[in-house]
Order: structure tokens, then C-alpha cells, then sequence
């Protein structure tokens, strides 16, 4: 591979997630060169090129593409700005890694996708890193090798420590069980029928607009059943485990790991305290699968149809927020690209 | 207390729990002597009595109480036997530990209660045994010291490997759920409002006519959420496990202790693989609580009180499972002999 | 067992064992009473005969026995006090349950194997409890089973927070390394060939006269090779475990079990703070053992010959704590009472 | 970074190390490439090349030196050929990555080590990639913030399930025992003063000519004392793991981690099954340093006198595998470059 040319890589929005992407293709990929940065916001802009000193600078995407300045797409501008990016990168016929979500509704997503068969090729992978982990992997291998029967239910727990103020009830949903919403059918082999929102006893150190955490019932058209703690006010570490239930066993993921010790009366192992340790690995192997596939022209991880069916299962879940009992989901049939 | 004589308890019922009893008075419990046993079966019984040669047998309570060959009595005959027994053992003003349930319905639970407050003390305690087990006790001090703050989310677990044939749809409520319906508020603090059940993907190892693993949510009245993982065929072992969420951190009571052993590329520890090692010394503990406060003429332990309102629970249970969801409790008002 | 009447349990010694010993007795041991207290200390005997209103007190075992008020006997005075003690007793033809060490030395140890064998019958069982912790008879059974292949090397910890100003760098050997001197070649199917000390850097919170942690490493016959770490200042809380290394695994016992925790970045279980908790089952266990054994007249657990090698083991053990390299063990052979 | 040229790293040796570093250095390190391949065996080379096809191929370092082919130096040959490619390497000024041992023995250690200070700056980083391990650095983090006390004693394990024919008696030294020879006392802060060796039971499924597991015992000069079990026949995973002993507490790392599965009757992590998947993170951040430090114009990781240390604890060593007690260590005083 060192003889091919390195990927020319833009990244479009330098805010925490694009910085992140750029200091990774930088130092730990490979094969891939950071060539534009796409930024309105002249300080973000420059803090981002100060790593990427070869980047050319735009604050349109309109402008990097009619300048042949780029092989393929990141973006990772916030959720609400992603579908012109997007239809644009399409109709130039780039390949794109898009952050999570797709777009913020089913309605836009639809769009998305629209334009993306009319291309006529899956360009599209979207951000839903934890497919890359090593232990949502496992799972999933020993799911497909059924070596401890069918799986008849998953337990998970989504616990974050803190999030600013800026977090808002339904983000609870569209920003953290969003996750969920993709892994979890990936994980199981199925697609959400119904979401049901639970309320625990509200933890009175949670900021005092949101009432959590809650318990995220899903059931698969595969009868599996799913229920997620979502939890973000916990303070003593960021935990994502998942437990899955099969016939003849149980299986978990997630668990704390590394330096082990006994002190004060105790045995410790320390907890992560952020996704940045958890799922590093993940982010990483995303990035690589993603420089590997574009460059043979290949697509490869979460399509734009799994953004799509995460769009549906997130609207249903906002609804459930407010609601008794399950809301069923209505998913249209997956148009033939993703079939 | 080496001096005082040994307790005279009738054990009524020489079953599979009933026997159990009797080993433990006579092996494991100093200060007691297993003086009648009351088992209409004559094989039973004299099994029963090989076991305690110097018991006097007996097929109804009744001859037992008027021979005066007890001072206190278990119950360990089925459920639906246990009203009449405990009637006329609290009409004799005896001290009775009464396996679980008390009875197997919220009314003649009640005629229970009815009878106890007539006689005018708490006689009865009733065999929630998980109430003496070191790490629910563990558990539910870290609830009452609030060093982890306030409790907001229960989520346990409880699986078997298997169940005999005899074991009906029910029996998941009233014979399993049961314990949490006692343990789960005990810990927490609180009393039950609400109870819904989920189902999960069906096992299909399970008996034919059993539709599980079940999900059971149960809402308390001070706002805890509780969903339990009921699963009677999964084959691995025995485990039952909760995980209490708390502002603050997690706790996890029920993991598998003891030898570690590593090998063929994994890392082992044996999982219990049925109630007797799990709950042995909870059993003991029992027994040992329950001798020592009725040889003071006190008692101990959960009440008549506790037991009728698990009844309730359980026909609420049991209406669940064919019901979408929550179903709501309606419980009396305390009796004063219970405040 | 109701039937048959309670044995008549002698207890020598109320000290902190001696108490520990009448309240098991008294509480938890079902068919044996506290028939006699042998103290010389006023004070002490007082307070025993509190515990167990019905035992006769005497000041000299001699006195106890011309009254014949015990059929057995415990002894659990101060190990440089047993020798008169057992004489007298085994005189007696009474079954003795003798708390560590036999006696503190291989000479006066032999004076009692002879004494023994003058009776003719094993009356002695020496107070080596480890042998009755589920632990390591499970390790015990691995070892015979042989699942993982031959044991090759026995790698063990005894981690105590701290010692009283009396333990003295001798007891390192005597009063704690003599439990691995028992029970690892009881595991291991062997005898000690040759012991040896290493001193770690020395740990400046022990008390001014203890040079420790040591690192004690013994070989045995069968060439299973043994290193045991005795920290006895460690603080942080009390740690016995076993690492077992056979040809095709490691198995390990001993580690922390119970409520675990996540709180503060960290997971945790709690650490033993002591032997009452982390041995407590193996007392009830050894006191159990011998009462029935005692009952049916037979003898079991370890023996006066059992006493008499971890004698001559520490002897060995004292003398390395001064010596560079193996000291090797000098034993006769097994006298026709114990093969 | 991403405007600096990559570095043209030359690999020396095609071997198993070999072809590991070219992978890396093409698909995981950004910032380098792989220039010149040195490997007199034809078809090595041809399967190299493959892998980095711009590279140049040379039989002799000498050749690849002349043609100025490389701007630094992977050294991945069997140790017994290190010394020549290291006194060509450093006298053409070129920064090194030298796989270990360093060299095998102390005199040929010494010589590389007089060549580096002749030139006048550390060139040499000898791949003790442990010290890259992000538990190895937690561990070390824990010892020099001193939050549990002093370091008393160091207890590791480095278990392998089997061995290639080639592996002789001294490897056990001078191939594995090394790493610890290295890492301990970095980790411990000291420097070995003496080695000894045990000698367990024969596993008698190792190589009939390995005499195996043995106990390597060392002192470190800050009187820290460390014991490793070494066994190269345990067929049931690899395991490397340390244990800790402070003042205050213990710490463990290399425990297993990932997927934990309870089935059957027992709860299981998967162990590792060799060093790639244990150490790969390692690997890839030791080679991550090397490529940053070297395009930095400095320095880094263990020195040319590091591996030399290395080279003259692994004499003792292998004298001590065949000597009663412990063999000291005469180290020179440390070279004024490396002070």
C-alpha cells in the first residue's frame, strides 16, 4: 500500500469531533492525508490547519469540491447541518464517513438517501463507531456462531458521568440511545418493531431540566427483546455494557479492564471516565476500514440506509418520551442499493 | 442459651423443603429439637423421621397441637395447603416460620392477617429467606447509609437451568418473582405501585407450554424503577444477581466466587448451579433468627404483613402476563400489629 | 442425631480463641455443650461462664478430668501451654481438637505422637482449619482430579493489615507461615524437603523489630516447588490465596468475592479485613467435623502426626530466617498409628 | 506532521520481527516508509517487498548504507548477528530500532555500547516494547506517585502455552526471563544486584530437553525482591502478568479482559493465546515513538545501556540456572552518555 498515493481526506466542521478526525489522519492513519478543512468560524478554522499544516482552507463545501481539493469526506459539522453537505458530497460523487446521526429526522435521512441510489453507489458510511469495537465484535461473532443458542434478549447500560447544560431531554434519544438504535440490531440481526420509554426515579443531581434515566424497551421483528438503562448524571465513570441472553448462556461486554488494585480494604479496577478511552480503538479501526475501502473504491460499515432506520427509531423513541407503552415503528421496505 | 431447653418446633410438610428443615433443626441449629412432624404420606414421613428419631409423627396439625408436642411450628407444606395450618397453629398462640408464599392468593392472605391480629402478636414469619443473605444485607446497608445516594434503578436478574415439568406459566410469578416482590422493596424502601410484564424472545428449550424469558417491571411508590430478568431455561447455572443504580455509582451483589481457574484459553469461575449453594447460609441464617427471637418470645423477620402484600403483588403479576401495560397495586392500609 | 445426648465439650484456654471456640459451641453447633472451662484466670473464666451458663470451671485440666465433667476436649490456650495439657487429656482417652501449632516445637511434638500411640488410637485433631474452607477443598479436588494436569508449583499470599506488638519475627513462621506448612502439602500430595527465606525490601510501617515482607519458599518431595509471600503490615486488608500452576492451567482461590461496586472512577469489591470473615465457615466447618466424628468415635482432619511435621517444618523455617539457601527437613517415618 | 517528508526507515531482517515491523510501518504508522529491505535469503525478501513495494532491496547493510537508502534503522535479524548491523549503523550516524536482546552476551554488548559514545549520541532504542504497555506505564505511574506506599516486591508470571523445538534451556534467560530482566527495574526504579534459580516439578509436557517452569529470583540494588514464574508449556493461554507488593496495597495488571461469558455452569473471560494480541498496542506505540523521536532529531526509550544491563543480568541468569543460591551482577558504572 505504501505505493499507492495517500487518500486526500476533507474535513468539513472543525469543532471537537472534526478535530478529533484530523489528529487521527494525521498521526495514527496510514495511507491518508488531511488536504481540506471546511470551517465557517475563522478561529476553528485556523486551530484546525495549525494540525494540518497542508490543508487548504474553505468555509463551503461547494467551494473544496469545485476545487478537486479532496478524494473523499468527513463530516462532522453538527447533526442539523448535515444534509446539504451531504446531498453535495453525494452529487460529486465522494465517498463519505458521516458522523452520527445521519441527519437529525427520518424525513431528511429519506432525502439522503434518495439522492444516494440515484448516484447509483453506496458512498455513504455513517459514524456508528461501536461496530468497530473489539468487544461489540466478539459478541457478534459468537450471536452468528450460535454456539450458545439463539439470543432472546439484551440488557444494556448507556452511563455517562456528567453532560452540559446544553444536553436536552430528547438528546437522551437522539444523541446517546442513538447508539443503541444502530449496534443492537446489528449485534442481534434484526429491526426495531416498537420503543417504549420508562422513567426511573428522577436522580436529583441531574440537571433540572432532564428526568432520567431512563429504561429504553426495544423489541426486535426477531421477538428479541431490548432494555437499555440511559443514564447521564451518574458521576463515577462512563460505563457501556451490554449483557445478551441466549438459550444456554449469557454473555457481557463492557466491563472494566487494566490495572488492578487491592488498597484500603478494597479491590479496584479502574472505570473509564469517557468515551474517548472506551471506544478509542473503535474510532480508530472506523477510520482505517474506511481509508482501506475508499481507496480500493469500495463501501464498508454502517450505509446510509442504517442511518436511515436509526432516524425512524429515534423519532419513535421522542415520541416515547411522552407516551404509555410502546410506539411501533414504520419502516418503508430497503430500497434495492442496501438490499 | 446452653441452658435453656431446646426449642420444640413441628415441622408441617416433610417434603422436598420440609425435609431440608428438619436437617438443618437437627444437624445445623444448636437450641432446637425437632419434636413432631405432621405429613399425611406415610413414606414421607418415615423418611422424615429417620431423619429426627425422636419426633413424634402426626397427619393433621391438629392432633399435633392438642398432644401439645411442639412450641413452635414450620410450614413447609404446598401453597395451597398453607391457610388451615397456619390458622390453627395461630389459634394455638405458636410461633410459625411459614415457607413462602404465605398463601397463594391476596384474600386468604388476608384471613391470615385477620386471624393473626385477633390473636394480638406477630406470630408468623414468613420464609423470604434472600432477607438474610450477607450480600443483600450488604446491599441493602449501602442503600440505607446513602453513601452511593439515592437509589433510582433495580435491575436484577434471576435464571435457572432448568424446571421440572410441574412448573406452570404462573409459577414464573408466583413462585419465582415472588422473592423479588419481597426483597426488592425491602431493599429499596418503598412498596409496589405497578407491575408490567415484557416478553422476551421465546427460549426454545424451554418446557412447551412456558412462553419465557420474561421481562417484569415493577414501579415503587417512591418513584424506583425495578425490571427483573425471570428466565427459568437457560441451562448455564443458577444466578441471581441484582444491580442497584444509585445517583451515584452502581452496585452488583450475586457474581460467582470461589476457585478461578484458567485454562484452554479462558479464565473460569463455577457459577452455582442451583438455590442450595447460593442461598445455604440465607437458610441458615433464617433458621438460626428465627430460633433465637422465638426462644425470647419476640419476633423476627418478614411478617404476615409482608407476606399478604406479595399476594397482592403476585395477582398483580399474574394479570400482567396477559395484559399490556402496567397493572396497578391496591393495597389496605397497614394493620396496626404490622405498623 | 436428636436422640443421641449432646457431647460434653471441655474447653482449656479463654482467651480470644477459647471464647471464639464456647460461643460456637453454644450457638451454632447443634449436639455438643459446654460442659467445663479450664482457666486459671479469674477473670477470664467469668466471663466464659457467662457464655455458657452450665459449664463447671476448674483451674487445671486434672481437676476436670477426676470430675469427669467433659467427654472431649478442645484446647485452646497458649501453644507453649498444650503439652501437659494433651498428655493429660490423651491420658484420659479423650478425643481432643488442639488449635495451632501442636505444640511450639519438634521435640515436646514428638513426646506427644509417642504419648498417643501409648493409647493406641488417633484422638488428636490439630486446629489446621484451612483443610475445612470450601476453598481450597476445591482446590484440593482439582489437584486429585487431575483435569489440569500434575501440580507443578504452589504460589500463595498471607496478607495481613498488622500484628499486635507481641508477634515477633519468629512468628512469621510460627503462628502464619505454619498454616502453608500444613495445607499446601495437603494439597500438593506431598512433604517438605527443604525451606528457605528471601527478604523483600523491608516495609518501613511494620513495627521496629520486624523485618518483613519475607518471601518463604519451600520444596517438596515430589518436586513441587512453593513460594509463599508473609506481609504482615500491609494494611490494606487480609488476603490469603492460592495460585496453583499445573501443566495446563492456573487455578486460584482466595480472592475477593461479594457486593461490588462502581463508584468514583472504580471498581471495587471489599477485601477481608481479617480471618473471622474470610475463615469463618471453615471453623464452623472443623468444629462440625469433629463433633459428629467425636459422637461416633472416630477421628478425623488433621492429626498429632499432621502437628508433628509442621513442627518440624517450622523449626526449619526459623533457621532459614537466618541462613542463606535451603534448609532441608529431617523426618522419621510416619509412626504405624498414622500411615 | 503532516507536511514533514515520512521517514525512510530500512528494515534489517525479514524474518517473523521483521515482516511484523514492515506491516506496521505501511498500514498503522503514519509519518514513515519503508525504504530498503537488508535480507541475504531471497525468498524473505521477495515476500517483503511485497508487502512495501517501493522498497529497495539489499543483502548487506554495508550496501544499503552506501546507496543512502535509509534515513533510520529497524533491526530485526537473530540476535547473534545484531552486533555487526549495529556498529555499521551507528557509525553511519542513523537512528536505531534494535530488536532485543541488545546482543546476546555482555562483551558484544559492551562494544556496541563503546561504538554509540564514540559517535557521540543515543542512536539506539532496544525494543523492550513492554515499557510501552499502557498497563506497564499505569503500573510504573502507580510506583512513582507513591500513593500506596514504597515498592516492597515485585511477583510476576510470564506463561506461554507451548514453545518451538529450537527453544533451548538458556532461552528460558536469555529470550523471555529478559523482558522482566528489563522491565522490573524500570518499573521498580533500581538495578538487579542478584539472580536465582528454582527449579519447579518438570512439567512433563514440555521439550524433553527443557528442564521447566523455573522461579527466577532478583534483587534489586533498592533491595526490592522479585520472583517470576517461567513456563513455557501451559498450553492454556499466555499470560504475563505482575503483581505489585507496596506498603500499603497490591496491584495487579495482565489480567484477562474483553468478552466475559457465563455457560456451562461457569463464568469465563477469554484468555490470550500470544503475544501479539496482548502486546499489540505495545508494539504499535513503541514504533509510533521511535518514528516521531527520530523525525524529531532526538532519543527515546530504552538505551544501547539499557540493553546492555539486559545482556549482563541474562549472563547471570543462565549461570544461575545451574547453581545453588544467588549469582550477583558486576555492572560497570553508567557511560556518561546515558547518565
Amino acid at each position: 500500500m505504501s505505493n499507492t498515493p495517500d487518500l486526500r481526506v476533507g474535513v468539513v466542521g472543525a469543532g471537537l469531533m472534526g478535530t478529533d478526525h484530523i489528529t487521527r489522519l494525521t498521526t495514527t492513519i496510514a495511507g491518508a492525508t488531511v488536504s481540506a478543512i471546511v470551517e465557517p468560524d475563522e478561529t476553528r478554522s485556523a486551530a484546525a490547519t495549525a494540525l494540518a499544516p497542508g490543508a487548504a482552507t474553505y468555509t463551503r463545501i461547494e467551494d473544496a469540491l469545485e476545487a478537486g481539493a479532496m478524494d473523499a469526506v468527513v463530516v462532522a459539522t453538527p447533526g442539523q447541518f448535515h444534509e446539504p453537505v451531504l446531498l453535495a458530497a453525494l452529487r460529486a460523487g465522494l465517498p463519505i464517513l458521516c458522523e452520527k446521526p445521519l441527519t437529525p429526522d427520518p424525513e431528511s435521512s429519506w432525502r439522503v438517501l434518495e439522492t444516494e441510489q440515484a448516484v447509483g453507489r453506496r458512498l455513504i458510511q455513517v459514524g456508528f463507531m461501536r461496530r468497530f469495537d473489539p468487544q461489540y465484535r466478539q459478541l457478534r461473532d459468537l450471536v452468528a456462531a450460535g454456539t450458545a443458542g439463539e439470543l432472546l434478549m439484551v440488557r444494556g447500560v448507556h452511563r455517562n458521568p456528567a453532560v452540559p447544560g446544553s444536553y436536552t431531554q430528547q438528546m437522551l434519544i437522539n444523541d446517546s440511545v442513538v447508539h443503541e438504535f444502530d449496534v443492537v440490531p446489528w449485534l442481534a440481526g434484526g429491526t426495531i418493531r416498537s420503543v417504549e420509554v420508562r422513567y426511573a426515579k428522577r436522580n436529583a443531581l441531574s440537571p433540572a431540566h432532564l428526568r432520567e434515566p431512563i429504561l429504553v424497551l426495544m423489541e426486535l421483528d426477531n421477538d428479541v427483546l431490548v432494555d437499555v438503562e440511559m443514564n447521564v448524571s451518574i458521576q463515577f465513570g462512563y460505563q457501556v455494557a451490554t449483557e445478551a441472553v441466549f438459550q444456554r448462556g449469557v454473555a457481557r461486554i463492557g466491563q472494566p479492564e487494566g490495572l488492578q488494585l487491592w488498597q484500603d480494604a478494597a479491590f479496584r479496577i479502574a472505570e473509564h471516565e469517557g468515551f474517548g478511552t472506551r471506544f478509542s480503538a473503535a474510532y480508530d479501526a472506523q477510520l482505517r476500514a474506511w481509508v482501506d475501502a475508499t481507496r480500493r473504491g469500495e463501501a464498508t460499515g454502517p450505509s446510509a440506509w442504517d442511518g436511515y432506520k436509526v432516524a425512524v427509531a429515534c423519532a419513535a423513541g421522542v415520541e416515547a418520551l411522552g407516551t404509555t407503552g410502546p410506539v411501533a415503528l414504520d419502516l418503508p421496505p430497503a430500497p434495492d442499493l442496501y438490499a
